[in-house]
């Protein structure tokens, strides 16, 4: 979020009409706007920390299917989207803070490379909340997690997007801690 | 779809990789990419029938916040969205198909009053396809659906997006019928 806009607190959450809450949380689970449309209807929200946790359990609810949907819904880190500058606004700011648009050459091709083997072990690419972590340490948990069965990756996949989820939520609304579940 | 572009066989369905599959059936539910984004993963498709119930069963396997969110998703017919030009394009042929664009003052005005009424009642909007119904069967419709339980009005209203999803489907896809479980 540019840092000129204003954080909102959760009353005013409450009082947007609901073409505004998905202009503002659309993206808080990449490309699923569903997810915000789904938990519009638990408004009023008490907290953001409310307003989290019902995204997160509206993802938990989801067959396999549609979490690994959610997984697919990310963009490669460093990959096709990235170079031709065609990722949301977030992960634009999300993959740079990783520092991914500093790689070397060869960290590129050997992050690439593990990506594809990742995508046609799994079926879905590797997400992992960029914010939260290095490229030394992106690296090396890609080459770790591509020993994993499929259905923990799913699990672990999907606890990262949360935790993107969570930092969006807390770019976008005030102060009060988005601190749960993670 | 443009009557110009070619319409894909299951074959050349099954032959798209992870983007080219979004970009052509991302919006064959309004909107919620997820639901593309969860089917990819029962390729290669036996038949379009085959594709058509698997968005079926996905979206059918939503929790209830999920089915709400999806018809959340969907414009009001003849709404503020359709009068600023806002609609995708699929909506925008189908409102125009019903003779949405043909409306006298006196309906669009009844008719939006209606959609106001039915969403304070419901929380989601009235969704029908547009294309199986002309405007005084839609008048008529909404007006009856009105006095339904939420209950109802959530079933009516996905098997209304299932509707539009075979028909945008059939669209794409070649001969082959689609024809279930409508």
């Amino acid at each position: 979020m540019d840092g000129a806009t204003a954080r909102k607190t959760i009353s005013e959450v409450n009082l947007m009409d609901y073409e505004e809450f998905i202009k503002v949380f659309g993206n808080v689970i990449e490309h699923c706007l569903l997810c915000a449309a789904a938990v519009w209807r638990y408004r009023p929200f008490k907290s953001v920390k409310h307003l989290y946790e019902e995204i997160c359990t509206f993802v938990d609810q989801l067959p396999g299917s549609g979490r690994e949907g959610i997984l697919r819904s990310h963009p490669d880190l460093a990959g096709r989207v990235a170079m031709q500058g065609q990722l949301t606004a977030e992960s634009t700011r999300e993959q740079r803070t990783a520092g991914m648009a500093d790689l070397t050459p060869q960290e590129r091709d050997h992050l690439l490379q593990m990506n594809k083997r990742y995508r046609e072990k799994f079926g879905f690419p590797f997400v992992i909340c960029a914010r939260l972590n290095r490229k030394d340490v992106i690296l090396e948990s890609l080459e770790v997690r591509l020993d994993n069965p499929a259905e923990v990756e799913l699990e672990k996949g999907i606890a990262e997007v949360k935790k993107i989820c969570q930092l969006r939520l807390s770019d976008l609304l005030e102060s009060e801690a988005v601190n749960c579940r993670l």
